[in-house]
């Protein structure tokens, strides 16, 4: 079937339905970040593979709305079919509202509402009511995609509690008092990252993300998870039990709520919540909608005392695996064998892999030599695979999921020989790594407030990265979680035992991209009579290449700050080494003034 | 009449006008910053002189609300009399809503909306309709207020466009184009910043800020300014005339709005205007309210070029005037004479006066010696007058209203020895200064963002000053104009021609207190392609005192903004110089290297 058939299949089952027009978002019923194959609607029906834009299909005409990372290639992909592209943010293409609003005054708007969030339909809803027009939730998508990939279902098991620290029970409970603040006393957990982190479950649903699909509804006096029943084995089924949690199937979330008889208020988030979801708990008589923030995004966001050591090793195992990296990449450069950016992806995972309770990478090794680290995610492909040259610099994004927790390091390799802009620049973005790890802020700082200092550095030479300048991660869950970020806008208060990336760089097209990045926790710095002052510990041991450093432009806050990483760095892995790692790790952090004169 | 009798009289006011409870605030008209003698009620009705709290009386009990500023002033002032005092921000005390809220179910709440902004009316409004009580305009405080001072009336003048730059006519076309961006055609200007501003008029009614207490009308097709007629000579009529403003009486402004016959949209913005003025808008069927952010702050808070080129040589004048005032303390210290706090303001006041075009001081001069300049706004008295002695810091906050500028400069001078605390603080807090001085920022930086810059300096030793870092300053108008301030949560962006302060201090209670304070111009730094980047110029030409610095905590980055700094002062007030003030003034400006060892 082509784009234009698929199309056209789609405009009659609208036709059926009665609806003017159709949305296909990329999302899925948990506002997730990276999709199941099953919920790739807008891919399916318009061709377009990017990880952004929507599919718009009217009675006599389609659009696809996509930004700016991906005007060429959407361009190419939709030649042929008849769906026009329309360039986000740029002057002259409407917004979807905008243009929905001028397709459909007086008429019918549809939606899959079981993927479209309330927040999303709630900016339709807004264009539309101006012109008269209303909404629809319609199965248009499911019933027009005839080779539909199944919903994934590979087996749960439990995290254990050595791991998380806290049982499921007891984060339920936590849940309930933060509720109960709220002034609710139920909510629909849709977002997967929540789910897995509030039950303890994992799975390894969503490529390099270890969740499992699935749903749970904390109420007033039960709480069940809705999960396909047949993945759940006994143990698991046995363990949620004795954490007081009643399993119910996938699909069955929308029927338990519209036959939920104890009253109760129910909290809904609309950026989490599905329209759809949102429904069935309006119209349900018995409950009451208390619209506010969804609470567990800030409780997983702290990570508690036993997630915190249990990070700390993860991490530690993590160091180790990227000395071992780096040592065979000294020695195979050495010997002059030809080594290429899958290489390197293949060396960091091989690794990581012999650690204990590795499970997987974090996300897609970015390694990429010389210009290719320009391209702020780029991903070597066995079409586009540099060989990595004896000058320049390499890039290494890498990380790995562990049972005990979630890592996310760059480091940015001198291969050789640089120019002297090569060097400026790597000095640039260090110190600009550095200013943020080294920042103490009083209690009440955000990322938005922070994010100047690490930005501050590369604005006086007129550089600066096109995005933040770090995210929090999960805990073995998603490499991106927030709340908490650094970056411009960002109004989320820092608090002890949430961890972020710090992680600025420069890229210039053709030339050359730098980048370090090192996690970092928040923990207290002091306390005076202005307040309590809180800090970043860095928790990434992994040595930082001092060799492309100039000298002179270091401050001697800057130099202290390496020195103890280093030392911090040789005293958390030295343990776990070999005699001959140990060794090439004391050269490899050894004090500043020694490896840069 | 004692507090007691006056609150009587209030009660039988209130009771013919059908009130349960009246709120006296500290405001005027024009809700102002400083308040004329003619509405200070809050203060003639309590007894209290702090100069921000708010008198609520009902039927059976009266009490003050203040802040933690205030609290010991206003216990001894209400002693004796039958108001209470709550404490704002304290535990267990409620504020106004909460405690209105309580007290009148069902019940009217009187204010009296001339001095009410509709901003605080709604937050009362809010409150209130819950336990069903409502709200009137009530002319109580007039009708009991026996002695009260008259509506200042000295004499107007018209501030030159060779000053300004642009014309009162031509600032009333920005601003309806202003206007019209935001859907309206009409606007009153209330705030007295804002009216001398737009129509180039300048009068003495408030002291040490160079008012016209009167409003503007900028409508469709006329515009109007509301004031005491018989105060405006025949010349600025002739040139209001000649920028087509008509004038009328200052209690002209209500019926006047009432009789508006023009259907025309009026922007109103509920910070800035009077709820009765609001009222009157609302009631006249031939307007249409549009509320928005009224457009005049941000105008007047970018100044424009001919403002610039005038501010900078205000500020000349300004720093020869200091230069001549640290040279003479200098020299009477040496020949131990004695000088006291009110001889150093009695100082400074008199240089400057030498100075073209001086109109008067910007504020009260802060001349605080040793541990008196830990309290951030000292004043000395004639009770409370510290002599300056030969060893510790000597704080001197001050600045000048010339006709072609507003300045507000601090230095902290070393009187002579001083301890290690006193030179690692002074040389923290020049620091801090500096970093702030030295940002480069990308367009769309706020003060909000900012603002850690200076702060980190300090937090990094668990010290921090409880203001913000700094203010925007009006031209020849208020020392406290915004919409720019350096400060937590300011999301005002900067933009070249907006002037701050930047003055970091540490306040050490019966200790120390420094600050070092610099006037800064934003101005554009350098395009790229990440962007346009923004700096700040210093404009304050004054030297700073390097005898406390400890040379080993300072960067080269900073003895390099440092080294400019002083050159460009050097520069620009040598030429205004006799000899011997130059040669003092080179060595005060000397390279940072030769004069810090």
């Amino acid at each position: 079937m082509t784009v234009n058939d698929k199309i056209k299949m789609l405009r009659e089952s609208m036709k059926k339905h009665g609806v003017n027009a159709l949305v296909i978002p990329s999302s899925d019923p948990h506002m997730s970040e990276y999709l199941p194959e099953h919920w790739k609607q807008r891919m399916n029906f318009s061709g377009f593979t990017g990880s952004a834009g929507t599919l718009v299909v009217t009675e006599d005409e389609s659009g696809l709305w996509t930004d700016g990372r991906y005007f060429v290639q959407a361009a190419k992909q939709l030649e042929g079919s008849e769906i026009k592209l329309f360039k986000m943010a740029v002057k002259g293409f409407p917004t979807i509202p905008e243009y929905l609003a001028d397709k459909l005054p007086n008429k019918v708007l549809g939606i899959d509402g079981s993927v479209t969030s309330l927040q999303l339909y709630k900016t339709y809803e807004k264009a539309l009511s101006k012109v008269n027009a209303t909404i629809r939730s319609v199965p248009c998508i499911s019933e027009c995609w005839k080779d539909r990939p199944a919903i994934p279902e590979t087996e749960v098991y439990i995290h254990d509690i050595k791991f998380t620290g806290l049982s499921a029970a007891e984060k339920i409970s936590a849940l309930r008092e933060k509720l109960a603040e709220k002034g609710a006393e139920g909510m629909v957990v849709s977002n997967l990252t929540e789910v897995i982190w509030l039950l303890n479950v994992r799975a390894d649903d969503v490529l390099l993300n270890p969740y499992v699909v699935s749903f749970a509804y904390v109420g007033k006096s039960e709480t069940v998870w809705f999960v396909n029943q047949k993945r759940v084995p006994a143990a698991v089924v046995e363990n949620l039990k004795a954490n007081n949690v009643k399993i119910m199937d996938y699909d069955d979330i929308i029927p338990y709520i519209n036959k939920i008889k104890e009253t109760q208020k129910v909290l809904v988030d609309d950026s989490v919540i599905s329209f759809d979801i949102y429904n069935a708990v309006k119209n349900n008589p018995n409950l009451t909608v208390v619209e506010d923030i969804d609470p567990i995004i800030l409780m997983k966001g702290v990570k508690n005392p036993t997630e915190i050591e249990n990070i700390k090793y993860s991490q530690v195992k993590d160091g180790c695996a990227l000395v071992r990296f780096q040592m065979l990449l000294e020695e195979k450069m050495a010997k002059g064998e030809k080594i290429t950016e899958l290489d390197v992806s293949d060396m960091v995972l091989a690794e990581r892999a012999k650690e204990k309770d590795f499970v997987s990478a974090s996300f897609d090794t970015i390694a990429a030599y010389g210009a290719n680290a320009a391209m702020m995610h780029y991903k070597p492909t066995e079409e586009n695979n540099t060989t990595v040259q004896n000058h320049g610099f390499l890039l290494v994004d890498n990380g790995g999921h562990y049972l005990d927790g979630t890592t996310d390091t760059t480091r940015t390799y001198a291969m050789g020989a640089l120019t002297d802009l090569e060097k400026e620049y790597y000095t640039l973005v260090l110190k600009s790594m550095i200013s943020m790890a080294n920042v103490v802020f009083l209690e009440g700082g955000t990322g938005g407030s922070l994010d100047i200092m690490a930005r501050n550095v590369l604005w006086k030479r007129g550089l600066d990265y096109r995005c933040g300048t770090g995210h929090g991660v999960g805990f073995f869950g998603g490499i991106h979680e927030g709340p908490q970020s650094l970056r411009f806008g960002n109004t989320v208060k820092f608090v002890p035992g949430m961890t972020i990336t710090d992680e600025p760089g420069i890229y210039e097209e053709d030339l050359v991209g730098i980048r370090i990045e090192n996690d970092l926790l928040c923990v207290e710095y002091k306390e005076t009579e202005y307040g309590k002052f809180l800090a970043f510990e860095p928790i990434t041991y992994c040595p930082i290449d001092l060799t492309p450093v100039i000298g002179s432009m270091m401050n001697n806050d800057e130099i202290e700050w390496l020195d103890n990483y280093h030392a911090l760095t040789y005293e958390k892995l030295a343990p776990h080494l070999t005699d001959a790692q140990k060794e090439w790790l004391k050269k490899k952090t050894a004090p500043f003034t020694e490896q840069v004169k």
